[in-house]
């Protein structure tokens, strides 16, 4: 069966929950699993599960399940992961020093190639292995590594600047920390990790629960 | 005009975003905004705006814009910002050192009461103001200071651990940084940073700009 339809980005935002699952099975030892246990281990219903995967092919038999390796290879090929993506970080302050050790970002697809740092002092440091650059770096980084994807950990202010440099030099998706709404082209795509937003979502529910606002 | 309908989570999580905007507009010293502008600020259409509003009552003149202060107060109220909800991180590693160091964590109706760490070696340790206290201190802590909300940034193997003791201590909104789906009862609130998960569901995207994959 084709299907025509194009799959949702809410879709493809579930597809690395699913691999990650997958992984988590494999290191257990556990290779083969049905989209109920699957779903249990993510919040999703079975049906969820089959009707995302659907978009992709066949996967899973009636009554056996889906092989764990199997289908993790093919979420890792549909998500691009079987290359290795290079990574650069603007900005390593406190938040970027932990993004750049974080290991995630040195692993399933992800390669970590630029720290890029605005404060002279921090130039040359090392974290982890790489050692902090100069904005005037950037470019180059970006063009002779083939960089289509950065973190943006710089303050607020910075970030649209920052972020116009690196699609500049050709960046095409960013991952902006920073609490500012970024404008960008069309063909760029933006994600926001913003805790504190996530935080503010949370208390609107607490404060109904605990009677102080009704 | 009194609504029936309840506000879905995806407007809630707008809401901050909202409020942040105002935030930013009355610190450049703007007073007045048509849904229009704050809509370009956030990438909303200014028909998303109004519908988001709406759920709350009746804000702005037609052709004369909103009041940014008025919006932002009832904004905060909305969300329960008017009060100041007492928060604690478990796991002090770099990331949790980058979280008890945000001041968007101190700020805005949140307010860092208590940092946790199961490592003896960093008990006692000073992070900003706060102490790095041990996981025997939790319970107490969250009870003691009516402690709802909890960041959680210890390794996937032990988030599901910490955020069983959370829970049973009387949290009832946590924020997830592990890279795990946490197992929680229907009244707890999870929501979960994913840095990763996210920059896959973009690498999805450029594969298939690339030529990668088709």
């Amino acid at each position: 069966m084709d299907r025509i339809d194009v799959p949702s980005d809410v879709v493809i935002r579930r597809l690395p929950l699913y691999a990650r699952s997958l992984r988590y099975l494999l290191d257990e030892g556990i290779h083969s699993v049905s989209s109920q246990e699957l779903g249990e281990r993510i919040n999703v219903t079975a049906a969820q599960i089959r009707k995302d995967l659907s978009y992709f092919g066949e996967f899973g038999k009636q009554g056996i399940g889906y092989d764990v390796e199997k289908l993790l290879n093919h979420i890792e090929r549909i998500l691009g992961l079987t290359q290795r993506w290079p990574v650069v970080l603007i900005g390593v302050g406190y938040l970027g020093q932990a993004i750049a050790r974080y290991d995630g970002f040195n692993n399933q697809g992800l390669h970590m190639v630029g720290l890029f740092d605005s404060d002279p002092a921090k130039i040359g440091q090392l974290v982890g292995e790489l050692p902090i650059l100069a904005y005037a770096r950037l470019h180059d980084v970006i063009r002779e590594q083939h960089v289509r994807l950065a973190i943006i950990a710089v303050p607020a202010t910075y970030a649209q600047a920052v972020a116009d440099m690196l699609i500049e030099s050709g960046v095409r998706a960013i991952l902006n920390y920073a609490p500012v709404i970024l404008q960008t082209p069309d063909d760029v795509w933006v994600r926001y990790i913003d805790p504190v937003a996530v935080l503010h979502s949370m208390t609107y529910y607490l404060a109904r629960e605990g009677g102080e606002i009704s």
